[in-house]
């Protein structure tokens, strides 16, 4: 680690109190060291869980915090055990930077689930000092939670891959869901869903949208390709779908009752949370117990996978749909994002940002 | 079918109310039909679920209900298209009596979650009329829903794997659980769980049993053969297992909560109900999300696992630790199951008893 005075200075929107206003914060990155990329950051996608940390809704936010985890840059200068990337590389870095690389989920390529993983904002470093993500002009990330962007594919839209594509590609992946025919849902159409429902389409899944509301049926028939939607209110629609599906990618944010989505499910099926809820969720155990249904939920996913993924989505042709927006308008896009107001994505384009004035 | 004279009547202990209460009740029994086997009913064990049935715990009881569902008798007569069974073998029959034999479960050997599955009591059967349970002189089942029991297995050690049993080695199954060396827990050392420390022994695991108390804690080492006794009120005794089991079979027919459970699960683990409770149970998200935990759960087991299950503890010995009494104790028997006062499993000796008097 370098003295103070050789540490570089970056200026990135950092919170700080739980109102989660953002306002330009600077601070110092460490230097290079062996095993590290240091990245100019060229984009960064904003996920409702960065509203969360912002905001202390988990009661566990530090502050100053410069939330961002979905982010793509470009390689300046790489460690000198770095072989995996050079400069001018276009990279991403998404939810973690760090893990102990000594316990079972390490050992089995399952780092995201290591207890004393590092958060890439909202966490202490091996250092000592604060992680700050990606709103920001650069960071420096450890090589093992750095990812290759695949030649060809927008920067822009690779973001939204390193959070939400890959929050629900682990799961299909992981619990044996990947092969064409069967039927999902996809619980919410918010930046997760939307990826959920062209990641199934493109296993070759029938895929259906279940929505609180009509207002999205049109976008997820037309635009993104879903084969039927279902408005979670609509008893009679709800009745008929009852055990038709395999699968359900459960992406909502917030409180909401789960009878209602364990009684589409078939026998053995699968309800997949990936929201972080802080409010306790209910069930009767016969809703589970008399069809061997599984409520279970996953967390973005692993290095391995997240490269796997962007293949995957590079291979299919598979793009997020997406609002990019600079850094001065990311409290707006935080408002908009709170309520439900984007399609899908926001994406701050940093490089656009004058960042530092 | 015959007419109601040439039907055969028989007498069972029937609840009339949802007091509980069981006293002598006579009624008819089907002629034993093509498919069907006629069965003098030797014992039968006590479930908690035929607590809850015979009180209306459940809100769906029709009076008089003679419960009763771990039942082993001698076949007296077969029908003409019965292959499987003849006059003298001993024979078991468990919660199902029907199925559609035509959709997807019914159609993969997991009968038990078909959706028109008929209860062997407090069920209508195909003629109209109510299934009757075990508590009785006699019982008329299709084949398909009759098990050979294993020769040399003593009539009322086998009573109670006939739920209890295949209610631990279904989900063992299913799972992917049977290899050895695994983690398990057993939650609730009633009649289930001691089934479940011994099956989970047999398969090679190391077995918690996870209780309210310390009451059952030298039972659970030195007679059923335990490793560990953990008591969910030990704070630090929990906090030592966190992330330490494959698995827990959860047999607590009442409300408790699950957090304290789910933490004790590694990555993957799963936490598999198998007692019908009729209060919601709560979680919170990152409880499941962030080690990737499933809350499931399994109901009995299908014939086939039954047959397997059967061979199973045969082949290793297992028996059940049980009371047998005789037919005019059973109110008593209920109300000290009630007070899990039992170690670990009522038998009811209906041959032994003075049935029709």
């Amino acid at each position: 680690m370098g003295t103070l005075e050789s540490e570089r200075t970056t200026t990135g929107w950092a919170a700080r109190d739980p109102s989660g206003i953002l306002s330009p914060y600077t601070y110092t990155l460490r230097n290079t060291g062996p095993e590290d990329v240091y990245v100019k950051i060229i984009c960064c996608g904003i996920c409702h869980t960065d509203l969360h940390q912002a905001k202390n809704d988990l009661g566990m936010s530090n502050y100053p915090m410069v939330p961002g985890h979905e982010v793509v840059g470009e390689v300046i200068e790489v460690g000198s055990n770095v072989t995996k990337f050079k400069a001018g590389d276009i990279v991403g870095v998404g939810c973690i930077v760090g893990c102990c690389r000594n316990c079972r989920p390490c050992n089995t390529d399952n780092e995201q689930y290591c207890n004393k993983k590092i958060w890439s904002y909202n966490d202490v470093y091996t250092d000592g000092k604060p992680t700050q993500g990606g709103f920001a002009s650069a960071l420096v990330a450890d090589q093992k939670f750095v990812v290759k962007i695949p030649d060809g594919m927008a920067m822009e839209q690779a973001a939204p891959l390193l959070c939400a594509g890959v929050t629900v590609y682990s799961p299909l992946h992981h619990f044996g869901l990947k092969q064409s025919g069967l039927r999902g849902g996809i619980l919410g159409l918010g930046g997760v869903g939307h990826m959920g429902v062209k990641i199934a389409k493109a296993f070759g899944h029938h895929v259906t949208v279940i929505s609180s509301s009509d207002k999205k049926r049109v976008e997820a028939l037309e635009h993104l390709g879903a084969d039927e939607y279902l408005v979670s209110s609509d008893a009679e629609g709800m009745q008929r779908a009852a055990d038709s599906l395999d699968y359900i990618i459960d992406t909502v944010p917030v409180f909401h009752p789960l009878e209602p989505y364990l009684s589409i499910l078939k026998v053995d099926g699968k309800l997949i949370l990936t929201g972080v809820i802080n409010t306790p969720l209910q069930f009767v155990s016969p809703m589970v117990m008399l069809g061997r249904k599984s409520i279970t939920g996953s967390f973005i996913g692993s290095m391995k996978e997240t490269e796997e993924m962007l293949e995957f989505c590079k291979e299919k042709e598979l793009t997020s749909m997406i609002e990019v927006v600079k850094l001065d308008y990311i409290n707006e896009a935080f408002e908009r994002l709170e309520k439900n107001d984007v399609r899908y994505r926001f994406v701050v384009d940093i490089a656009g940002s004058k960042i530092d004035q």
